[in-house]
């Protein structure tokens, strides 16, 4: 929670407002749960200040978290707040082509589509928040080059808020973000013998 | 995410359904951000399954999470998923009565009103996901007694989960709750001379 006063007054030239309104990147990372959790939180946010929404998945299953993706569109819906587009990596990927040759395309290839596409949304600013949910990994295995990542996101136009979701995010990701939280797992009911459960996992 | 296989199998008479739809506790602790956000992400799940969903704010200012209240609230009205009851500590307790003398309640007497109403809540098994948001501060301070708490939610009927945020959460909790989870600061805008901004802190 906020409790009003910064550490340090940096000497960057920049008034208070200025400064607080800065766009961030943030870094959700750790072994424990909540990561993508506490991201999608953050939208329930961006759509009360009626931010359009940009929520892309980097994950293998399109299965996983149908929950926050209903939940989120149907907000989005509302047209009360922000609106929220839902990108789902590989054939869920809304801009790519379906042709049979899309069956071909190696999970690598797909982060990369995935990736150009956030950067035309970055240039055009599409969006005011940005959810990369599990591009952390894609990063990590060297799918997409974190450098590259770093540089566009420094240089993005206007008020773009990102936040990077997943283990192992790479540490230049780290040193380069403006908030990183790391979420370690104390306890899980996996631990005791508990699968995964509707309504709580997904 | 979960990946399948937990790591033993208990022995304690129950099928694996049954296991799996056992009704969690679970505690998002430490100084890190995304403790509430996280369960505010949750709740968006429990959303998707039509469950009642009952948020109680331990906290003072009611001006906080204002962008999870509206957004939630607006979800539930939807009429898509689960229905959202929003409580708020003192006079937003919605069960308060409201007379001159609410003024002089300390907030001490504030959070075991706000406790107490759980309590009846659980009994009626009035919602199927409670977010207790940080409820662990009125149990890190002895406002609430922690054992109480535990009783309580060790013997609530049927399934409800119960997700409790805060930091500084009673060690005895912790080692009762199926799940834990620890959020850590690596690094926050407000070390860097930066407050807290709309659409991102609130």
């Amino acid at each position: 929670m906020p409790q009003g006063q910064p550490t340090v007054v940096p000497d960057d030239g920049l008034t208070t407002r200025q400064r607080r309104n800065r766009p961030l990147v943030m870094v959700h990372t750790g072994v424990g749960k909540g990561k993508s959790t506490a991201a999608f939180g953050m939208a329930l946010r961006a759509w009360n200040q009626g931010w359009p929404i940009g929520v892309f998945q980097f994950v293998k299953s399109a299965k996983w978290k149908v929950g926050e993706e209903n939940a989120l569109k149907a907000l989005g819906a509302t047209g009360e707040g922000g609106t929220v587009a839902w990108h789902k990596m590989g054939e869920g990927w809304s801009w790519i082509q379906r042709d049979p040759k899309d069956g071909e395309q190696s999970n690598e290839d797909k982060a990369r589509e995935g990736w150009e596409q956030v950067k035309r949304d970055l240039a055009a600013e599409t969006y005011r928040f940005y959810v990369l949910d599990e591009f952390a990994y894609p990063l990590h295995w060297g799918w997409v080059d974190t450098a590259e990542v770093i540089e566009v996101l420094r240089n993005r136009p206007g008020t773009q808020h990102v936040v990077v979701t997943g283990r192992n995010a790479p540490q230049e990701l780290l040193d380069f973000a403006d908030l990183v939280t790391d979420m370690s797992k104390v306890k899980h009911p996996m631990d005791a013998g508990q699968k995964g459960q509707r309504g709580i996992e997904w």
